[in-house]
C-alpha cells in the first residue's frame, strides 16, 4: 500500500435549482469574468439566460468565449488567455462540459504566462506558477475536470493531444445539476458514461500495484453506478435519479476520492487520446472501442484475478468460474455493455479510422519514454496490436 | 434525493514516514505553535519527539497544552485559549485522537472570541466568525475530527456535553500515519471502529429520506470496511493494513464524502453523549451498548427493509429472508460483531451506570426541541425506554 496526499479545495454545489448562488460565488473573485462555453447546447436549454441573468445581478463586467471546441484546441485557449490579458479579468466560468472547463484551466494558466501561446505550457517548454480562478457550471458528467486539476488541450497542427495539471487549477466552485444533463443525446450519455469507468480503470482500478482495500471496494460501487444508471439514462434523458447518480460518480472518478498513491500511465487514455487527435472522434467513444481489446491484450495469469473480480463484483459474472474464464466472461460482459446495452459502435472502421496512421499514433501514445506503464507495460508495437484488434 | 453543497479544504497526508512535512506545514500560518496533546501516550511511542524536533527544524516558537482528557473539558479550552491569547499563538497543533484535535478546534474559536469562556460559544450565547488554523497529527481512528469541522467538549459542572461546527475549523492539514495507531489498545480500537460505523449509521445511513444510491452504497463498503479490519487490528495491533483502512474509514465516515443532503439528529450519538457527560465513558463502548437496542427500539414494518439491506450487504445476512426477520437477523448481528468479535461488554450495568440519571438523561438527549428527528422521532420516554433496554 503507498503514500498518499489528498487535497480537494473545490467546493460543490449539487442539485436543482442552486444557481441562484453562482453570481456570489463569481464575485467572490473578482469583478470581471470570462465566460466560455461551447457550440450553443447552453441556449437551448435555457442555461446561458440563466447565467447571463445571474452575473448581471451581481454586477459583474462579462466577456464571453463561445465556440469552445469538443476536443478543445490551444488556438481557442490562445484567444481566451488574450482576453484575459488585454481586459484585465478577475475570474473565468465555464459553463458546459470537460472540454470547456478543460479549456478554461489551460486560459487561466497562459493568462498568468508572460508569453501568448498555451502550447508552451502544455509540452512543458515553459511553466507558471499560478492561475486565474475558475467557477464553473457542468452539462455533461463525463470528464471529473469540474473537480481536479487537469486539462487536455488538442493541437490540430500537430495532431497533438495532451494533459496537463496546472497549479491551483481545480475549479474554486463548481455547480452540478443533474438537470443540466437532461438534453445529453443518448450517444453522448455513453460516451461519458464509459469515460466515468475508463478513469477509474486507468487511474486506480486496474493497477499491477496493491491497493488499500476499502478504496477498491469503493471503486466497485462507483463503476457499478455506471452499470446501473448509464442504461437508464440512455434511454429516459429525464431520469433525474440516473442524471444525480452519473454526474456525482463522473465527479468521484477523477476528484482524488479514489486515489490512493497508485501512479500510472492511465493506459487507456494516452492511446484513446491518439485517435482524438487524428480523428477528432468522441473520446468515450474511442475509450468504449480500446477497453475491452486492452483488456484482452493484457490478460495473463498475473492479470486474470483482478479482471474476473471487477467482472464479479460489478458485471454479474458468476463467481464460481476460475480466474481465466471468470477474466474472460468478465471482458465479453463488457463489450455486452458498451456495444450492446450502451449502444455504441465497436469498431474503429465503424467511426471511418483505418490502420494509416496507427504505427505514427502507436509511437506517439507511448511518449519519449517509449512505454505505458499501467496494469502491465505496453510498448509501441502492444499498442499497434491493441489498434488493429479494433478495426 | 436532497441537494447538497460539499467543500472540503482539509490537506491529508497518509501514510508511513509523513511527518518530515510537518514543521514545513505549520509554519505556513505562522511562526508560534500552540502544541496540544493528551495524556502523554505521545511520548510512550517517540512520536512527541519527531514532532518537538520538526517544529525546532522550521524554527517556530512551540507553547505546548498537555494534558487534554478523553472527554474535553471546557476548562481545558478555555486555558488553551488563553496562552493563545497571551502569547499571539499563530497556529494550532493537535498530536492525538478525535479528543485532542476537537479540543483545539474550541481553543481556535475562543482564541479569536473576545470573551474568555469557551462554554458561551459551545452554547451559542456568543458566535464566532473565524478560528485560528489547525494542524493534527491523528493518533486513533475514531471520531473524523481530524478532517471535518466539528467539535465535542464536555462540561463537568452541569453534566453537559455539547458539540457545534465552528467557521473554517476543519483542519488545515492533518497527518494520518496508520503506525501512529499500532499502540491502540484492543478495547480502544474496538470502541473507535464503532465509533466510525456509528457516524455512518446516524448521520446518513439510517434515514427515513432517499438517499443517492451511489452513496449509500458506498456507505456499506465504508461499513464493511469496518467489519473486516477492526478486529484484525483487535488481534493484531501492528497489522499495517487494518490500521490504514480503519484509519481512512474513520475520515470518511464524516468529512462530507458520503453527505447528499440528509440532515438528521444523530440519535444514537446524541443519546451517548447524555452517557459521557454524565459518567465520562468511553464514547464508542457508549454507542456499541446503545445502537443495536435503538435499532430493536425502531424497528417497524416502515424500517425493516433498510435494516434487513444493512445485514445483508454489511453482515452478510441470508438475503432470502424477510423484511422483518432480515432486520431481525442484522441487529443479531451487529450484537455479536460487538460484543462477540470486539469483545465489548454489552450492557451498561457493566459500566456502573444504573438507571439513577435516565430521565434526566432523556430530557436533555432531546434537547428544547424535545424530540430526536432521524430514522424515526424520539421523545424523552423513547429515549428512557431505550436506555433501559441496554441495563
Amino acid at each position: 500500500m503507498n503514500n498518499f496526499i489528498f487535497v480537494n479545495p473545490t467546493k460543490i454545489y449539487f442539485g436543482k435549482d442552486q444557481l441562484q448562488s453562482l453570481g456570489a460565488e463569481v464575485a467572490r473573485f473578482g469583478k470581471k469574468v470570462l465566460f466560455a462555453y461551447g457550440g450553443g447546447s447552453i441556449k437551448r436549454i435555457g442555461l446561458y439566460d440563466r447565467v447571463v441573468a445571474q452575473l448581471a445581478a451581481a454586477g459583474l463586467t462579462v466577456f464571453e468565449l463561445p465556440g469552445v471546441e469538443p476536443n478543445p484546441r490551444h488556438t481557442t485557449v490562445n484567444k481566451g488567455a488574450e482576453i484575459c490579458k488585454r481586459e484585465g479579468v478577475d475570474v473565468l466560468l465555464a459553463v458546459g462540459g470537460g472540454s470547456t472547463i478543460d479549456a478554461c484551466k489551460a486560459i487561466a494558466a497562459t493568462a498568468k504566462y508572460e508569453g501568448t501561446d498555451s502550447w508552451d505550457l502544455m509540452t512543458g517548454k515553459a511553466s507558471v506558477t499560478d492561475t486565474l480562478p475558475i467557477v464553473t457550471v457542468l452539462t455533461l458528467a463525463a470528464t471529473g475536470s469540474e473537480m481536479d486539476g487537469g486539462c487536455v488541450i488538442s493541437n490540430v497542427g500537430t495532431n497533438d493531444k495532451l494533459g496537463i495539471f496546472f497549479p491551483n487549477a481545480h475549479p474554486r466552485v463548481s455547480f452540478l445539476d443533474p438537470t443540466n444533463t437532461f438534453t445529453v443525446s443518448p450517444y453522448q450519455t455513453a460516451s461519458g458514461s464509459v469515460d466515468i469507468m475508463s478513469h477509474i480503470f486507468d487511474v486506480a482500478y486496474f493497477s499491477r500495484e496493491d491497493e488499500m482495500d476499502m478504496l477498491r471496494r469503493i471503486q466497485e460501487e462507483v463503476l457499478s453506478t455506471v452499470v446501473k444508471f448509464a442504461p437508464v439514462a440512455v434511454k429516459d434523458g429525464n431520469d433525474y435519479e440516473a442524471r444525480a447518480n452519473l454526474m456525482w460518480a463522473a465527479s468521484w472518478a477523477l476528484n482524488g476520492f479514489l486515489f490512493d498513491g497508485i501512479v500510472q500511465d492511465a493506459a487507456c487514455h494516452a492511446i484513446e487520446h491518439e485517435l482524438s487527435a487524428f480523428y477528432d472522434i468522441t473520446h468515450g467513444h474511442g475509450l468504449a472501442i480500446l477497453t475491452p481489446r486492452w483488456l484482452t491484450y493484457v490478460l495473463s495469469d498475473e492479470t486474470a484475478p483482478l479482471i474476473k473480480r471487477f467482472g464479479e463484483r460489478v458485471m454479474g459474472v458468476d463467481p464460481s468460474l476460475g480466474p481465466m474464464e471468470g477474466a474472460k466472461a468478465a471482458i465479453a460482459a463488457l463489450e455486452e455493455f458498451f456495444f450492446g446495452t450502451l449502444g455504441l459502435k465497436s469498431r474503429l472502421s465503424d467511426l471511418g479510422i483505418d490502420d494509416t496512421h496507427f504505427a505514427t499514433m502507436a509511437k506517439k501514445a507511448c511518449g519519449e519514454k517509449g512505454t505505458l506503464d499501467s496494469f502491465t507495460t505496453l510498448t509501441p508495437a502492444d499498442v499497434e496490436a491493441i489498434f488493429r484488434m479494433c478495426l
